[in-house]
């Protein structure tokens, strides 16, 4: 029940793709992770992923186009629905998402980037 | 799944103490308020809830103390636990709350403030 700092929150993790977990809403929980360059085709069954942009740009990639996600912008991808972060000129993309405590990093794709652990702020 | 501009959003409406909703993820919504002044006492049984506050400063009242929500800070209310939000100096506070469909505005708590339907932005 105490205010949480969201951008010096942002400060404490330098790690790039790995969310870290400062705080837990009923089965929910807000995440927030830095992207840079792009991530992995995956989708997420049976949860809804809401993602806001705090700090530069994010291009969400679903298999039919590509939505510009602004600074101060927020988007809901539905369950089911394929996608993929990405980031241009290498920019590093601050991001604050808010998901279920079930959701997996990349559904039901593995790969290196696929983090098992959020570790919490 | 397009992106939401929350900014904008929050220009839409000029009434306090009425929260808009601008996204539904899984079983919980994301709603927009202006608060200004002090609200009713209150508690949600049985659902969290999450403050985050885009302009201004928010004052969380809890029957023990009050927390300073700042902007680009949020705080999140446990289930059961009451509170009241309240602005100082007539300021007109920007927030945005994440929290379940079934979360009632003041519990139960019935007041002229109270609103049950939350129009969609």
């Amino acid at each position: 029940m105490k205010p949480i700092n969201v951008k010096e929150k942002h400060e404490q993790f330098t790690a790039t793709w790995h969310p870290h977990q400062i705080g837990v809403v009923d089965d929910m929980q807000v995440l927030l992770a830095k992207l840079q360059g792009e991530f992995v085709w995956h989708a997420h069954d049976n949860e809804d992923e809401l993602f806001k942009v705090l700090k530069g740009t994010l291009y969400m990639q679903f298999r039919d186009r590509t939505e510009v996600v602004k600074e101060g912008e927020l988007i809901i991808v539905p369950k089911g629905v394929e996608h993929c972060p990405m980031t241009k000129n290498n920019e590093i993309v601050h991001v604050l998402l808010f998901e279920k405590l079930t959701t997996a990093h990349t559904g039901k794709t593995e790969h290196q980037l696929t983090k098992t652990n959020y570790p919490k702020l």
